[in-house]
């Protein structure tokens, strides 16, 4: 008797927010490897914002999930067969497994990972993509100095929050973005944040205004839409934008532009996209340095981890667009 | 008796298009130089799409014109009454000397221009602001390859026609955007740009994608608005979007925002202001440079000199807005 395994697989492109009626299961027999290729026990499934961008029909970094594809995420397993030298059974590895129960896979752009050095979840957030994203963003787009305000949106988020402990580290003064009293709390009292910026209950331009009244050197966006409008304002002279994501905008049928870009000339200021996949040579230099920093406690990183199953997915994906979490969400699988 | 002269003043906030209704002409006595000042008697006057962002009362590089104040404006004049020991009567020169036909100068920012090296207005156009923002937004801000593909928009226009040549002489492929089939031809033919685009006869986006297929490796923005949109779409990996002005939405009620300025993180690519006051240290450099390629044949440069009087500034500057001009226009003062 073969063992059977569930695939979500989408299946209509979705308007908007997406909806579960967008994917559909199904369940197939657990493929044996080929040669060179293992099969892995999907345990834990990354949630991104970008993935709402994979569901799009559009020119982009990767290529759009195909109607009736499994959809991409990254995830951590366990290999349960293989027929690659380089791989064995039990090993934990990281990689783009998709959000199925099992994967095959041949290797390429995944890595192993070690449960004793870390949380297995911590490797898809501060010591992973999330981490990265971060680290490349904040270090090598921003080039923010010693002394320089630094400004993060969506900073209780897998990436803001890394993002701006990163600044800190940094010597620089960082003022975090976040919804709501409680998120802000924890930027300041646990993460130490130099300031916290409410947006759904302040007046962010008003407290920009109010908490840099010299302008803001560095300004990490994962938002778009009126809050990178608000920021625009107060860019300081030779400011740099990292536009890291726009997450205000990713479900919308017509992404709002921003309308304050022209604070580019203003302030002779840049505004740069970036992609972590672009710095994979330098991974270890990075997982190296983040390790070293969450060892001697100076960045605090943090997972919510669901537990459910592979149906569970879009529900729990629209927890990052409402702002329901704070750290890096994860999906367990459950079985 | 002591001769008069006529001073524009700004009278009001332009909503929209400038009128001649914002303005009001005064008629004054014609000063005498204090002690370290200089009188000139005012022969050309710049007309620049900044002018219309001089007009607003917002933050911005320079503080707005005030209401009452004479319009600010670049101009060359000959100096009439002189108590200024750099400076002695029957010297030509240049500086912001306002919308007026005489100005007082105790010669900062001024420099003496000899008409018998180039004809005066090119002092305000390829040799002077325009040929010098062109010279510094593209080579340091677009820092293009040779090889590369340049696009520009307002082509035609005084910025744009020197930053698509010297795109050329620094061996890139310059693709111009104007407007018209005169214009087009034009670039192509006398400035020799590898290629034309009418914004306003053909599909831009379509058109890049035919005259670009591998993608804009430096954009020179002068428009913002649609074209800027499009022109994101188009970004090959790695790109520079220089933002030297957005002349589509000087005289708009709300700015349009680049709705596609995420394709700034599908490619990888920049987008930055520039100002060439900034520059202002390596002005004899790039003088220098333009001045060779002038005399070389390798720039073309044009003006476009409109007679008139200072109640004629606005109608002559409306012209910039509706594209009736290529080249530099610039106002020569009959009295």
């Amino acid at each position: 008797m073969t063992a059977s395994y569930r695939r979500l697989r989408l299946t209509s492109r979705p308007s908007g927010l997406p909806a579960p009626t967008d994917f559909a299961v199904t369940t197939e027999p657990v493929p044996e490897p080929g040669d060179g290729e293992f099969v892995v026990e999907v345990t834990y499934v990354s949630l991104d914002p970008a993935m709402r961008g994979w569901m799009r029909d559009v020119r982009s970094y990767l290529p759009p999930v195909g109607i009736g594809e499994v959809m991409r995420a990254g995830g951590i397993g366990r290999i349960t067969a293989s027929a690659h030298p380089g791989f064995a059974v039990g090993d934990w590895v990281l990689g783009f497994f998709g959000v199925q129960e099992y994967a095959v896979s041949d290797g390429r752009g995944v890595r192993r990972v070690d449960p004793d050095v870390a949380p297995l979840p911590r490797y898809l957030g501060a010591l992973g993509g999330t981490g990265l994203t971060a680290y490349f963003g904040l270090l090598d787009v921003g080039r923010p100095e010693p002394g320089d305000t630094v400004l993060v949106s969506a900073a209780a988020g897998a990436v803001g929050s890394v993002a701006g402990q990163l600044a800190r580290i940094h010597g620089c003064r960082v003022i975090g973005i976040a919804g709501g009293p409680d998120k802000c709390r924890r930027l300041v009292e646990e993460l130490r944040f130099d300031a916290a910026i409410d947006y759904k209950n302040q007046d962010v331009a008003a407290e920009l205004r109010r908490l840099a009244p010299d302008g803001v050197n560095v300004y990490f966006d994962n938002v778009g839409g009126v809050i990178l409008d608000a920021a625009l304002t107060r860019l300081a002279r030779g400011a740099r934008v990292v536009i890291c994501g726009a997450i205000s905008q990713y479900n919308a049928e017509r992404v709002r532009g921003p309308a304050n870009y022209l604070m580019l000339l203003v302030a002779r200021a840049s505004m740069t996209g970036m992609l972590v996949l672009d710095y994979a040579d330098r991974f270890p230099e990075a997982i190296g340095a983040l390790a070293g920093w969450l060892h001697a406690g100076d960045l605090l990183a943090r997972e919510e981890v669901v537990h459910g199953s592979v149906e569970d997915f879009v529900p729990v994906l629209l927890g990052l667009f409402t702002g329901a979490h704070t750290g890096k969400l994860v999906l367990a699988l459950d079985r």
